[in-house]
């Protein structure tokens, strides 16, 4: 295949929609396949991974020694490396899904209409999908293998930073669907570094149905500006958890503490805490100590830095950016709120509709919130963290949607499918 | 209201932003309104039509006088038409919207999961709809009725030709939401004839969640093509009947002469009808009288055209177009197919991706189709004809879908509406 990629970037555009062609003519193959057919194929590339261990290193050996060169930073460096360890959790990850119940073919709400006929819905695939991600080259087996599970074509557009290592795992997963008897083409890994590719994906509406980006949110951002094909994503991360005047502060403190410290780096981590002005006096003192003491750096609206200096604590002020901020790091903004409305509406305000939590032991409270917080998952009495479809139950995840049309919330196999309706009759015409 | 319109229309992108900025303002209290508060706001507008009815005609007479003068054909003049019987059917639409069982709020699937939370999603309003459709001045009470069931702000265009008639319409509703104290601007009717509404409708990507054009194909095309928002359609529907090897014959007369013959001018009316060849010459010959009969054109396939000639019968021939062409007329093309694989080879090449139909007794066949043709209806033995949202039991559509992002084939309430996760704690915290 190397020695057609020459020749192929010269035309990129035409290269994509050959892509996309053939993706599109895949997908019916891989729609109809079976769940054994499917699993065979899972388990075979996850063989494959584990067998041909030494040539991932290697080729990844190519890229890190590139990225080096290139002055990539150490996060970026370190993302790129496959371990031995990296790809035992990748083969693990295929099996893993292997597992998981088969969500296409599922036939729901079948029943009798008063015509005589039978009415009901199938989960089918959505088709094509493609998705574009920067520099982990685990997200090339996990992506197709989701995919694949859910019945769609996948076409993956990796980082160009790590384009011998999804080459070589691209080897294994096309040697694992033959080895299943499917067609190969089912997973397409794009061949070319051109980044004019990426656009050209973006606007193969006809071959596509949806686009997955996964990375940081410039990318994200630039992604969903330019697509023509619909695409799934969220951009922010910018979670609150309101501390009401009802809350159990036992509980309070613990998820408070929870939701911004387990980890710093995640969208589901909260990045605004709002606290109940009858309260603040109560709770904040301490909490405000607990993050101190992991090295959180706080910053507060004028009431909490006011309160916090009677307790002789001092703490940087709060602008209005802060409550925008995807801070990913130990930071956190703190707002005193008079009640659960001025909570709700700063949410709906300054929420990016990812993940928002509300601390309280009141009945009426705990529903409005449930109710009118408008955003992806909204929680009671839990940390923001725990947002995340291994959490839900949903077996792994693809990405997590803020959006509302057809996916919200985290994304697993049930988001990649679509469903049709079907109907039975027994000669049955309309009247 | 009038005196502004001229200002207004001066500058229509300001005018549509504003009307997008309010709509999104208003989603939230129509997203959080109770159920008896919605219905008694249906209930108060189909009151205010009954009442108004005078009024309704009044208006109605102008834009009837104003097409008379531009000439519109009969056709467009009839559907524009507000008659006494058509505002006594708009008002009964909006109670039998009243009766349907609210969508928002409904939670499923609320389980525990091993961290000890509890999972589960919560339906929700999609935030603001833009509907674009044509003369028909009845959508205007149709669509608001929907969106406002299903809690969403909707934004209207209508067609010029019937401005007065949806401004009197609009009137009724704005009435009847404030009698039930909700805010009038949760249905916004777009109040200038400008065209360039439109386009600045569809670039409201901030504000507007979806469009759902209604109208003809170039209308829809046209808008799916331009929009920045997501779309909800169909574009065609060439829907297909094909009659297996193991059809009960009086099973498939009846179904494929019903599937055609019943009303021309639906989308899910069949456009091509398949034979399997062996069972062609018993079946053909017999059901293309009963179509001639009917004043049905025929156009066959080469094996159709010359099977009929041996019965005396004359068939125009079907050239390739045939097979792509939705004729919303009593027009039929056939052909003759070895066996179900050419038959779904030829619907998945052909077919709008709208209903299709299978008639045969063997049960692998039958599941195979369902299976594995790719449309948004498929049916066992049963018209095309009843693929439709009344049929299906949503109790109301608001269009129908061939796509497969968000939602497929008829779209009810549900389709109006997203799922947010909801999470139940007690404390609880990620490990």
């Amino acid at each position: 295949m190397n020695a057609n990629i020459e020749t192929l970037t010269r035309d990129v555009t035409s290269y994509m929609a050959q892509v996309g062609r053939t993706a599109r003519e895949v997908s019916r193959a891989i729609g109809r396949a079976s769940t054994t057919q499917k699993n065979q194929a899972l388990n075979a590339i996850a063989d494959q991974l584990i067998d041909q261990m030494a040539e991932l290193k290697i080729a990844n050996a190519l890229d890190m020694a590139a990225g080096k060169e290139k002055g990539l930073d150490a996060a970026l460096l370190d993302r790129l490396e496959l371990t031995d360890e990296r790809i035992v959790s990748m083969a693990e990850g295929l099996r893993q899904i292997a597992t998981l119940e088969d969500p296409v073919g599922v036939i729901s709400d079948l029943a009798y209409r008063p015509s005589g006929i039978q009415v009901g819905r199938m989960r089918v695939p959505l088709g094509v999908i493609g998705i574009i991600y920067e520099s982990r080259p685990n997200v090339t087996a996990d992506a197709a293998g989701l995919c694949l599970k859910s019945g769609n074509a996948v076409i993956l557009r990796g980082g160009s930073e790590a384009i011998n290592s999804n080459q070589a795992i691209a080897h294994c997963i096309k040697k694992g669907l033959s080895l299943a008897e499917l067609p190969t083409d089912v997973v397409q890994v794009i061949e070319t570094t051109d980044r004019a590719a990426v656009g050209a994906l973006l606007r193969l509406k006809e071959y596509v149905d949806v686009i997955i980006p996964r990375g940081g949110k410039s990318l994200i951002e630039r992604i969903s500006k330019e697509s023509e094909v619909p695409v799934i994503k969220h951009l922010d991360g910018i979670c609150h958890v309101y501390i009401d005047d009802e809350a159990d502060k036992e509980k309070a403190l613990r998820v408070a503490f929870n939701s911004k410290t387990q980890r710093y780096g995640t969208c589901n981590t909260m990045e605004t805490l709002l606290v109940a002005q009858s309260v603040a006096a109560d709770i904040l003192p301490e909490l405000t100590r607990m993050y101190e003491d992991e090295g959180v750096e706080l910053r507060g609206c004028e009431a909490t830095v006011s309160l916090l200096k009677k307790h002789s604590m001092d703490m940087s002020a709060a602008v209005e950016d802060d409550w925008v901020t995807e801070y990913l790091a130990p930071i956190l903004s703190i707002k005193i709120v008079e009640n659960i409305d001025a909570a709700i509406d700063h949410i709906n305000r300054y929420s990016s509709q990812h993940t928002e939590s509300i601390i309280t032991e009141n009945y009426t409270k705990s529903r409005r919130f449930l109710r009118e917080v408008d955003s992806s998952s909204v929680m009671v009495n839990a940390s923001t963290r725990f947002a995340d479809g291994f959490e839900y139950g949903l077996g792994a995840e693809i990405g997590i949607s803020t959006d509302k049309l057809h996916v919200r919330g985290p994304v697993g196999l049930e988001g990649l499918t679509s469903l049709k309706y079907i109907v039975l009759g027994d000669g049955h015409i309309r009247q």
